[in-house]
């Protein structure tokens, strides 16, 4: 059997230490595509590039793997990478490894998790995967053996059509990780604020601040599992129609 | 009793027609605040402004609205409205109306959705809503009376928590419209493709294009409405997780 063809992509760019370390899991599994953002892209969810072009450059030369930088969004990445780099569907996607959770609500913003929900659109398997540790240094390795788990089953199992998976990690040392966890998004909210400065012109400027604030400690959910030391994995759907509300508002008077 | 908080934004920029009709439209059912993006923001999904800072400013002079124009993104915008502007939460949000779609699976990709998304994360009932039509001329206010109908029920019953509106409106003359349609969400699919050229310096770039592909054509998606010249109106959640598949991917065996 060939080996199967994966791409890697992220949202916090090519040259981070949570791509790098997921590009050397998955070497042995298969053919292995990196296509990439060219800088850090945090916080982009699903954005994709319209109003101007964008710029794929191959910056590997002689390495086995080929590696493209891109300008876009992570989303641009893997239309990009399925379109112009691979010309067909690879048979997984892997997104990551992210620097910062994206668990609960995190997913809507997530540039990883977007990066796997187009994959998911365009029918890829797709994994995002996000480590709880926000550090340049922290320490992708010690979850290894459960990525590569998770990504097995995936590669064996295939995904239901419509899903990809939301993967999180705990910040701890391998032998306090206690295993694998399937849950649902934890109700959550960020309590925004702004801290609001002048510039030295003496105009207003803006930062955005907040507070995570967990609405619930249920058992199957992602915060539980990561709390408890558990890798979270939650299933993703990107049909967004909220179905149990249908018959509420179908009840409503559009005539008045 | 006071009148009901409206806080209007959008995704096309503060000075785009569909907003500029949204606003004369929802003028007489309350209390009305304008935060929106001092710029097109078209496809930039649930992206947030993280690692700089937003600038924020008011354009309205003496008028009885107050208008503040953002460097951010939707998301931005009703963030640093409620927390900022209003300092407190709007008893209602719309954004929009958005210049093209956000049926089916471009509810994804939507800056007026992820609006009304994030304005449902905060707790706020909140619509976004989209005209099928590009054009900067396009007809805004033949659908205003069924525009209209579908805010007062909002005020009226308000939202599910979790939940918001999406609504497309076809562009069709008004005695066309054949009325309002709750619906889901329809299968589809962007069968991308990108345009690429070289630029002066010899250098490749590539422009996005594709071209959107409809998988089913069920009586119950908005598709279908929007095809039918009925307004679909598609309630939105933000709890992302695919129940259905949590059980099939619990049977994985991550011990292996």
């Amino acid at each position: 059997m060939s080996k199967p063809v994966i791409l890697v992509t992220n949202d916090d760019g090519i040259l981070a230490p949570g791509i790098r370390n997921l590009i050397e899991f998955v070497k042995p599994l298969g053919e292995i595509y990196v296509v990439a953002p060219n800088k850090a892209q945090s916080g982009m969810g699903h954005a994709v590039t319209i109003n101007k072009p964008l710029r794929l450059e191959k910056i590997s030369k002689d390495s086995e793997i080929p590696e493209y930088s891109c300008s876009g969004t992570p989303v641009d990445c893997v239309k990009i990478a399925v379109t112009q780099v691979l010309q067909k569907k690879p048979d997984l996607l892997v997104s990551g490894i992210n620097h910062g959770s994206n668990s609960s609500v995190n997913v809507i913003y997530s540039g990883t998790m977007s990066a796997a929900i187009e994959g998911a659109m365009e029918g890829i398997p797709s994994i995002g995967f996000s480590l709880l540790d926000y550090s340049f240094h922290a320490d992708f390795v010690s979850a290894k053996k459960h990525i590569i788990r998770i990504i097995k089953n995936v590669l064996n199992n295939g995904l239901p059509s419509g899903s990809c998976l939301n993967v999180n990690i705990p910040a701890v040392k391998e032998n306090e990780l206690k295993g694998i966890k399937v849950c649902r998004q934890a109700r959550a909210k960020w309590n925004e604020n702004f801290d609001h400065r002048k510039d030295p012109s003496g105009n207003d400027y803006y930062w955005l601040t907040g507070e995570f604030k967990l609405h619930e400690n249920n058992k199957d959910t992602d915060e539980w599992a990561l709390k408890n030391n558990y890798l979270s994995v939650v299933p993703v759907q990107y049909d967004f129609t909220a179905y149990n509300v249908i018959p509420e508002i179908k009840k409503w008077n559009f005539d008045a």
